[in-house]
């Protein structure tokens, strides 16, 4: 059994042909580009991702009839809590409002007061990276197109209905749109009334990992595949992305240190003691949930550093310079909240800083304090999960897991074996992990983890011991001074 | 009526002779070196000064004769609190422990909790830069000199004693010991008992601005003077320094921004609601004191970051970049402590540090904070001074006044006109100032300043009102910081 994967991003959307063993049978990608505007506004047109996803599939058609290969299901993950508002023709009314979009803000704000409440139902609290504030948007200032809009799609619901004909949208997505109750996996009324958005708006929730239908005759057509093969919902892109990386059961978490950093760990049920220093989202994986916990600035700040100080340097270069300076950067302490402190208290107003800084510093010192500082708010992060879960194996990946000093670094400050798994496809193949699942091949997400996982290079990080000490001194101090100037 | 100056600086001493209109007729330098130790001890020779000084004078006098001018009178003015053991022959028992030293950390420390009273008296607190700690340190840790030392003097004093056999010391000198009362211009009991040393082993107190004795027959010889010119103790370095400047009354501040930056004043008397935010020292004027503040890294600061940052610009390059930079640095804020801060809190933990940084923030915005937070500081030790005398008058020197660019910023954040004067033998001048009123010529040293400043260029920068606020803000952000931090 083969599996068409379509993987819808912020800035592309690939398409990949797996085995049912998680072999790329033929693959495929098309760019594109939201429209940043100047009033904080990020929209896209969800013409751009039509497109985008009929000439993928007719490649990957082409290319798969060539090598004698059916395509027998597709799967679909994508970038969660943007929004198309269609009419009852599933007309799209306006572009859509992208995640990143934040003309919500005022109306975020103004929920502020409701903030425990608010979490308490759906796991989150308000932010205008979520979906409900942009429906609200269009309420209070498109109230034309919100009086016609029959329902309020995701990008990846789009998709699904554009393929089979069907509506509905899978509680992954749900979970990010602050309407959903993460207990009952419905829309909460409460919630509804908070952000003024009428219930029947929004698509019906499913679960992820199921069928959402069958692939109709015109886009059977359109895609050169056959007609009737099931279409599944497999999750968000950040769901998926963290099964094809191996948090399949509690006690693993993986970090990503890309732009920002996110932290994402599986909980069997929602944890009692759930406190908003963390997002607790349903995951791909049946009857589990993740919680997240993020960085800000990770990559995006090490380049900002490298661009602005280190300007003729090569990666590598940069890393012997890290390398040679001295655990704890000389004294040197970054406060790396260069776009502010998301989890756990949500601080928008927090800034990067250097500190400790005499004449004696060096440039070198404030670079590979910009690094600790990274490591530090990632275990100040993981500290925050493990008031949920017992933390075992940490999965490292992103941008800055390229570099061994900071995998080391990393590794020492936590004080525990680090995994890095080579494959680079993790979010397409955790898709493919759910809808191999879906559709019978494995019982569970986890045995079809296992099995596809196999063969993959895996390099591991040991930690020396007798660096924890000095650096838990260092994140202490790190914590002292953001106490001291925010608390 | 020609005077021969001498000022006896930390890296090199100077000869100059002016004539009683401020005509310099002849000069000479001969540059030495402390030498700097392992154990925070700095020491230097008495011989260094010794032969620089007779070296000087046979120059001098050599060019003086070849011109057919006279040399009339010697005044010295000296490096302050470095501290000579002798014995009863005037021998050196040790190397000069200089004001750098700081092997008396310890007992300062020590006497830290009797800060509040020993300034009540002295006007200044416990610091290893003062001359009581050092003495102490001989009488714990080398008691053997101790016992034989005969006197305690300073590098002006000793010179005085070698060029006429007298033995004394000024007021000016006297203030930098921790062991003179301010009120009284005595050695107070209660700071020698406290300190451990004996009344005895010190010089005997006379006023600055006084004929310390007359050139001996030896000393004539050695020098190719007249026998029998006065010799004039007028005052330490910065006390000369001042009056150099046009710190003649009060009114008139000084903010010399070199390696540190100093802020003095004149006044009248010591003001009744000292506190020990600033350091009252007695002034080289009959009857003035002086109002020290200081802050520890200005030009320090800036070569620290250029050299790090701008390796390869020239200043003029980096004053550009600068004043393409909006005021306010783009929201970034330093604080300027990078070797600690002195007053009005003598925070020696205090560190420099670079804060509100985002990925929008550049090279350009550090720098120009760095130099902001400079100015700042120095309007912070303004507004201290502000609480004793109304200033009117700024009068801006050192290295950093050499930038146009840095004065009409610290115009602008201080809000008042600040005046340059072009000369730049400020110390020599002040020393010449007050012989000339010593020696008679004229009644006052305001009147000496009257005279010779006359022809001396002056340039001046308005401040831009508008621009004041805006810098008020920052400035006001950057003390925010420091007090959640330190306070």
């Amino acid at each position: 059994m083969n599996v068409l994967v379509l993987d819808v991003g912020t800035s592309s959307m690939r398409g990949i042909l797996f085995s049912a063993e998680g072999a790329a049978l033929a693959s495929a990608q098309c760019p594109y580009r939201a429209d940043y505007m100047e009033d904080d506004g990020v929209e896209q047109s969800p013409s751009d991702w039509e497109e985008a996803m009929y000439g993928i599939f007719r490649s990957i058609s082409a290319e798969a009839m060539a090598k004698h290969a059916d395509i027998d299901a597709v799967s679909i993950t994508a970038q969660r809590s943007s929004v198309i508002p269609v009419d009852r023709d599933m007309i799209p009314l306006h572009r859509a409002i992208m995640w990143q979009d934040k003309r919500s803000a005022k109306i975020c704000r103004q929920l502020e007061c409701e903030n425990e409440e608010i979490f308490r139902r759906c796991g989150s609290k308000a932010n205008t990276v979520f979906s409900a504030g942009k429906m609200a948007w269009f309420r209070k200032y498109r109230p034309d197109i919100y009086k016609n809009t029959y329902k309020f799609t995701g990008v990846a619901d789009y998709l699904v209905y554009l393929l089979t004909g069907n509506l509905c949208t899978d509680y992954t997505y749900g979970s990010r749109t602050l309407l959903m109750n993460i207990y009952t996996h419905k829309w909460d009324a409460d919630l509804l009334k908070l952000f003024e958005v009428e219930e029947e708006k929004l698509c019906p929730l499913v679960p992820p990992g199921s069928i959402s239908g069958y692939l109709g005759k015109d886009a059977a057509e359109r895609t050169g595949c056959r007609e009737g093969i099931p279409v599944i919902t497999a999750g968000g892109d950040q769901q998926c992305g963290t099964i094809g990386q191996g948090v399949v059961q509690e006690g693993f978490l993986s970090v990503t240190a890309g732009t920002g950093g996110f932290l994402i760990t599986a909980v069997e049920e929602i944890p009692k003691n759930l406190q908003p220093n963390v997002i607790c989202n349903v995951s791909s994986i049946k009857g589990q949930y993740i919680l997240e916990s993020s960085v800000l600035t990770c990559c995006s700040a090490f380049d900002w550093f490298c661009r602005n100080f280190y300007e003729e340097c090569s990666y590598e270069e940069i890393n012997r310079i890290v390398e040679k300076t001295p655990i704890g950067s000389n004294e040197v302490v970054c406060l790396p909240y260069f776009q502010g402190r998301s989890t756990p208290d949500w601080n928008y107003g927090a800034t990067g800083m250097f500190s400790n800084i005499t004449l004696h510093t060096g440039k070198a010192d404030l670079l590979r304090a910009l690094l600790e500082g990274i490591c530090y708010e990632i275990q100040n992060g993981i500290d925050v999960m493990k008031e949920y879960v017992d933390v075992k194996h940490i999965l490292i990946n992103g941008g800055l897991a390229n570099s061994d000093v900071f995998n080391q670094m990393q590794c020492d400050v936590c004080d525990i074996e680090l995994i890095r798994r080579g494959e680079t496809d993790a979010t397409a193949r955790g898709a493919l992990m759910v809808a191999l699942q879906a559709c019978g091949v494995f019982t569970t997400v986890q045995e079809a983890f296992q099995c596809i996982s196999r063969q993959d290079k895996v390099s591991f990080y040991h930690p020396d011991r007798d660096k924890k000490e000095k650096y838990q001194k260092c994140r202490e101090k790190m914590n002292e001074i953001y106490h001291n100037l925010y608390m």
